[in-house]
């Protein structure tokens, strides 16, 4: 980083992002969900199921940037109140992802942390916007951003105001073909050394493959990161996006108890 | 392309998209201009100059997108009123940059072209604004776009009912440091074999090296362009951003000199 | 380049290397032949066809590297035999690939110039062993290498004594699926900066795509490479590798009429 | 993969590869050593550091694969030889490059494993010569290899008959520049479906980093691999090369102690 003087540089003191009651950057938080809202019973029955298995938070789209324009785009409004269904079931604080600066208030009423995805890390006018709220949110590397340009987009939304950013390693776009993207884990403890703001990974994303889930999940805790977000829904086969990497509830459940036992080789 | 109805595909019956007189998409459009307007007389000085070497269309960004928020951002309102004077002065129509769906209005009154840069290359709201409107769209390559998804980008503006879209090669980043970005002219005829779209290239966003400028918009020119648009200031050493890939007026003109000669050999 | 003493650097004082009788570095030399040897009558009609259509070298590999252990490995001697009566029937000189270091003195009684291959680009073993001869050596860019590892592997050769470099862009390895790889054609002007050896360009692995190869020709010729290699067949369709890539004797003199044309406009 | 019958695939029935007495594919091997053998007070004194922290084999380079000729190229013979008083006083069986085909019996005479570099892992005739052999090989991913592209390297050696082959990732090249490389760390779960042969990783080239090293061996074992290999050496920062991924020895033991300790959470 050529400017040591950016507001989100300094690793020492460690900022802890407190979305609904849970902290994240203290202890390791478990986001998790369907790709996107599609109807009640999905995001109730799925939230219901991943908060027994220990989920900390709930994501679920209502806005979806997709590939094509022909492409399923989110429910919108209605797929907020869908998540507010699940929030009031639950208990489970909400993370959905916004893509327009325009939708800042409407997605804020009903979210507890606002996503910006891959494609709009560097869509700086939407950067303001939510760098104007106090809604924490969840920055997501770029596909082809380096660590730099991605602390950066955070500086957008701290310089405005809002200090509550959690930075997310979501895979960047390699030659690979068998994964849909590459994690790069080594981010996780490159950005402990350079900034104080939490890290978590997308192991759904950063793999694009149901089976490489867990063992990436796995590493992220190991590697140091503060949590994850998955995608799990309760019929995958039957999901309207990211079916390949979607995680069962039953995959979910082994998954956690898997970190779970992980954790204690860390204390 | 697996979905092969899209209205942007169809190599075969080219489309020209018209920008105030100008028809992109017959013959070899040059675009030139700083890369932000700066004050009036540099743009109108720049206009001026670049016009007299055989420019058809003028550029200059009023909203900047920077890598740190702290690096300088354009001059808003101001920038598009001082292009608009470059334009009563040379009569060249205008390109410049939208960055926010909300400025769709602002933008489209001063301008006759909009570019849409390679951060924003995916941002959804944005391109369905543009679709809205009946102003020319020049498209510019995500920085790891592939041709499929930048395609379908077009598709998000040509859906929402504007058919004016030019698609620009920017470059692509991969790991070569000597350039900027790599220059991906194979997209061009690529491009023509899939889409009746025109193509220009961005020599100067693409090698990011003054001196490589020229060489590749020849190469642009042979490869089967419909233009190009290169960063030209009057005093590039004191220009306020992409300094090193920035033509003086006295390379522009050498630069179209040979262009000028390269076109009879296709001829 | 940080290290300034290197021979193969300084870009003022060209070096023409001369492959039989022709001077590559000195106008634009065509090297055409196929991917591989396969027959007597495959390389003796491929090479008076090309010969005829104006190439001035004949390319044709008996050593092929390939991906897979199981593919077609190249017939050996036997192909360089093959190659020499090619050369006896039209006087072409020959460039074939090189892969042992074992294989030195082979491979140089019957060759006029020695390819080493992309993945063998940083074979340091190869490197040094064809620098202790006088063959001139054609020494392709690797899939990921940097301009400046790539002229470090010319100096390899240059250090052991061969000052016959001949460096050429084939390609490099992006998350681009329309085509096989990214020629950069930015590395022939960065080249003509950095070091006075001659430069070519690779189209047909450049793009992988029949149909890319002339207006890739087209576009090296004008951004000042000093020849091409491209890979013909007198019948693509039964050839034994590359076979999309490859074009017909038909398309290779249509491609060599536009760029006799294209010369003129760059005198 | 294409080709179903390839000798390597199958990922059910798993196979250790034994070198000397330890067997790679059964619990977490730990390689380490100095990137290259310097002197004897040097190599033996790592080696019996390493050794007592806990690891398993000692690496070392003889033979020195350096982008450039004027770099250091390795002690050759001479270090084979020191690297043999460093076995003798220790018991620890020794990881060494092999970069030339002609030196197989050389390498092999004093080597317990052969390591292909990343540069030489499609140098198909090392490859080849290395097959003929018994001794274990240790195959580097290329820097930009796809996963089945280094399957088909593996079946190179298993096809002339030498079925101890042991994958090590170590890391691919992106565009990010805070890393040497990108540690792919998803390959290895990638591996264990596709293959039955041992998978490693190399956090030290992997990252470049000495920081990185240790979360990124942590994140090695809880993603599954089979153990890694790291540089370490009595004064990095006298080391004749990789300086800055270089542990020291107090490093090494930090590490190795918290590597113990995640063990437990695994079982």
């Amino acid at each position: 980083m050529k400017d040591l003087r950016l507001a989100s540089l300094g690793g020492r003191k460690r900022t802890a992002v407190k979305v609904g009651d849970v902290k994240i950057g203290s202890g390791f938080t478990v986001i998790a969900g369907p790709c996107a809202v599609e109807s009640e019973g999905q995001i109730v029955e799925t939230a219901v199921a991943v908060k027994e298995a220990g989920a900390d938070l709930l994501r679920g789209g209502a806005f979806k940037p997709r590939t094509s324009p022909y492409a399923f785009q989110g429910l919108g409004e209605e797929g907020l109140k869908l998540l507010q269904k699940a929030k009031d079931e639950t208990g489970l604080p909400i993370v959905t992802e916004i893509i327009d600066p325009r939708d800042a208030k409407l997605v804020s009423d009903y979210a507890d942390a606002l996503q910006i995805g891959a494609r709009n890390m560097q869509n700086f006018a939407l950067l303001k916007e939510v760098g104007k709220l106090e809604k924490p949110v969840l920055l997501k590397r770029g596909l082809s951003a380096t660590i730099e340009e991605w602390l950066y987009c955070a500086e957008y939304i701290l310089k405005e105001g809002n200090p509550n950013v959690i930075m997310c390693e979501r895979g960047i776009r390699t030659f690979e073909k068998y994964t849909r993207n590459t994690l790069d884990l080594s981010s996780v403890p490159a950005l402990k050394e350079l900034t104080h703001l939490p890290v978590i990974t997308d192991p759904s994303h950063g793999t694009g493959r149901n089976s490489l889930v867990a063992p990436m999940a796995m590493a992220s805790l190991a590697v140091g990161a503060d949590g994850i977000i998955v995608e799990v829904h309760r019929k995958p086969e039957e999901s309207a996006s990211d079916r390949d990497q979607t995680l069962s509830i039953g995959q979910f459940k082994e998954m956690m108890e898997r970190i779970g036992k992980l954790k204690k080789g860390l204390e």
